[in-house]
């Protein structure tokens, strides 16, 4: 904690990059495009993991796990599906290393390779509709609702951490469904799920939608997202939800037979979100001193700092100390007592910080002769002095306070940064200038899309839910056009 | 569940793999060697990784997420560890497919081999380390102690689904300390953390000990072990825990400066148990019906099954059912009321026999009349009426008893189980006809332990805590021995 971050209106990219770093949240492996997430970073991954895995349970889903390896002519199955993924991804050839000729190195064995190579798993739905094909017979087997927590792997030639690496953690949820309606029912659904999660817990509100047709998941009818806007203006893609139609059951001949016994293809979704919430997470809340952690997702909601001076001030702070942190124990609240002896509190304090630790509790012999506590938020860095009695209702308070106020900041920042544009030239000057969601009208065809994306790097996020019918023309063509859509540059 | 399985008397390896089938645990994939783990053998899994996890760190360890691939050439850092690991292992050459000449098809793009060829991890202690060293400067810095949930693959040739599957699910702690004593109390204590586990929550007693040397996890010093005993007299070993000494710090030049600033080498462990565990718990407990599950890792406790005609009489069994459920719920006893019209209750009470249910619960119109329902146990398989009146602290009770009674009988089985053994004849002749643990000595050489495992198949074990210390002779070469190890078949 020697030096501070890059400051984020001069260098952002730099600035996430070492926030990632020195908040100890990952780093580089030096495997190409994979990272380590170190034991902060993923403590806050499991608490994610938590909220997300009790609401796909609530949601009637069931974990399952099916196998990291693919068979490269899954893959070829479903054509649109290979067109989208079996390009960029890690071949496994061989199972066997030897002793090389120097006696010491070890060499692939070129007699043991594989008759079919493997690949391993960019997303799972061949390998599970697969096994659906065994475990779907008639409509007793529907829905079918299964969610894998798993890795996987996609050859990311520029990658950033959380934002885009070759090895990343997500969930895929895997379902199978009687009818069309009922899957597109459950796609929607889980879109909510993921909405809800990022807006009450990661205090990040996100725009409903669809994708455009070009934008849509390999394999899939229909591609539901949500999109939030970080502090540069640029948008990220938070989560995806499918409604992948019949496709997937007739690349794997899964049928079932209805009430009066007629056989029908099954109908299918799937959905995912991955460790690139953390990337979002910090992009969205995070300033120049380091980490803000909305307290709902925080590993630590607060650190008590004591100044002192001698064993014997430290030991009174202490009891302070620790009967706090049994008061907020009893409400899942975690506090961590810092009375490391060869750190400054100045240090300290940085430190929590750049942590993102929401509330920090200085305690010194002044507060001690007073019975008071110095009570300082990381969101808006305001410090207040409060009586130790009561301290724990008080901080109790003010974390919800504090998950509020994140929320409440980011939904106005977006809010700000969100531009309704009439032509061309607006939209070039605002996406230059101003950044952020544009709400513009599109003719509706891939070819202006592809152009607009061209011309200014912006693609089209999302149809939003909530962008009402109304008559314009086509910012690039003239064209009409019936409902405007969120135009961004995207991560 | 049309037909119930073999019998174990009668063909024990038939048995288990029909069960792990009829149970919904896992099965076979189409890719060699890997499992597809089942909802319901996940759930279970699921609540054993959450026991663990807490105990882990309750134990002061964090979770941490490092890369599933590995470059080839770290392997070969550790020597003793490359011998026992590069061996059988899943090898990426490649980072690209392409479409094949006829369109259709996926080929691998020769064009995009890599330059160092990336090995799916086995175990990550070469991974691991190669970041401690970034990671660990100072004192300050240890101890580090980190615990990773991730799949590993070893090229297995012969599989069973839970016991030797070529991928499987595990968790791997790491610790790095600064003294050899506190990484031998590490790895002690974790084989405690295991054993309390398996005994208490698995119910399945273990023998704790040390590895002889041949048996040893590559690159240890020392692998503690516990190992248990399965209902056909052959051992399984259910965990192990390493002591690494300096090893892999040397291969990985990782030091550390103590309080006197000088240069140390640091001190390491590693510990893991996979979901073999899952296999170990089945072959414990399970019947000729089916799973029999400890109550504490069931992912149903109680399941109600109605017995009725019409309408009404169902609705009545459900009033009674609901609120039995809710009462139960406020103890975290999970309840499932079966009230599908489509099954008879012959076929239910099968299927939850299948599925291990600790409890069953049948209630019909008789009972109705009486205010009474009908309590199965399937530890045991008896059956007893008791009043609905305070039915839910009777059934909260018998989980309990249910727990201790299978504790006790497999210890009891254990108990009776292991012989001692004092001359050749009689070992081969218990390994023969009764099997089971067998104490016996032996004369400290890897020779002699060879010799016997390639006349007999069985291996030693371990050499348990508790074997006190007595004169005794080999029982193969006759020569003078201090303490008896324990001897088995194993799977």
């Amino acid at each position: 904690m020697a030096k501070g971050l890059p400051k984020r209106s001069e260098d952002f990219s730099g600035w996430y990059n070492e926030l990632v770093n020195k908040a100890d949240l990952a780093e580089h492996s030096d495997v190409r495009g994979c990272m380590v997430i170190k034991p902060y970073g993923f403590a806050i991954w499991e608490n994610m993991k938590s909220v997300l895995d009790a609401k796909f349970k609530q949601t009637g889903h069931q974990n399952a796990y099916f196998p990291l390896f693919i068979p490269k002519s899954y893959l070829s199955k479903e054509a649109a599906h290979v067109e989208g993924f079996a390009k960029e991804c890690a071949v496994v050839t061989h199972y066997r290393l030897k002793t090389g000729e120097d006696g010491k190195s070890v060499v692939v064995d070129p007699e043991a390779k594989l008759e079919e190579e493997l690949i391993v798993r960019p997303t799972s739905e061949t390998i599970i509709w697969n096994s659906y094909k065994k475990w779907i017979q008639s409509y007793r087997d529907l829905p079918l609702m299964i969610n894998q927590w798993a890795n996987v792997v996609r050859w990311e030639m520029r990658t950033r951490l959380f934002l885009r690496t070759a090895e990343f953690l997500w969930q895929e949820g895997h379902t199978a469904h009687a009818t069309e309606q009922e899957a597109v029912q459950e796609a929607e659904k889980m879109l909510e799920v993921y909405a809800d999660f990022t807006e009450q817990y990661m205090a990040m509100p996100v725009v409903k939608g669809w994708k455009t047709e070009s934008e849509r998941f390999a394999g899939a009818n229909e591609t539901y997202c949500i999109e939030a806007l970080m502090q540069d203006g640029k948008a990220l893609q938070a989560g995806t939800s499918h409604f992948l139609g019949q496709n997937f059951a007739k690349a794997f001949d899964v049928k079932f037979s209805d009430a009066n016994g007629k056989q029908e293809y099954v109908w299918a979704t799937s959905w995912g979100v991955s460790t690139r919430l953390m990337g979002a997470l910090i992009l969205t809340h995070s300033d120049d001193l380091g980490l803000v952690l909305p307290p709902k997702l925080a590993p630590i909601h607060v650190a008590i700092v004591p100044i002192y001076k001698g064993e014997e001030q430290l030991n009174n702070i202490r009891k302070v100390a620790v009967k706090l942190q049994n008061e907020l124990a009893q409400h899942n609240i975690i506090v961590k007592f810092d009375d490391d002896q060869q750190r400054k509190p100045g240090w300290k304090f940085a430190e929590y910080e750049m942590k993102g630790v929401p509330v920090r509790v200085a305690i010194g012999p002044r507060d001690m002769e007073n019975g008071t506590a110095e009570v300082a938020r990381r969101d808006t860095l305001q410090k207040e002095s409060y009586p130790q009695e009561g301290l724990a209702d008080k901080i109790k308070a003010l974390l919800d306070e504090i998950q509020e106020n994140l929320l409440n900041k980011a939904k106005t920042f977006q809010t700000e940064n969100t531009t309704k544009v009439d032509n061309w030239e607006d939209f070039k000057n605002v996406l230059e200038n101003k950044g952020g969601f544009i709400l513009a009208h599109w003719d509706g065809t891939a070819e202006t899309e592809n152009k607009i994306k061209e011309e200014t790097k912006a693609t089209i996020r999302c149809i939003p839910y909530d962008s009402i019918e109304e008559e314009g023309k086509c910012i690039y063509t003239g064209k009409p056009s019936k409902r405007r859509v969120l135009f961004a540059k995207a991560y």
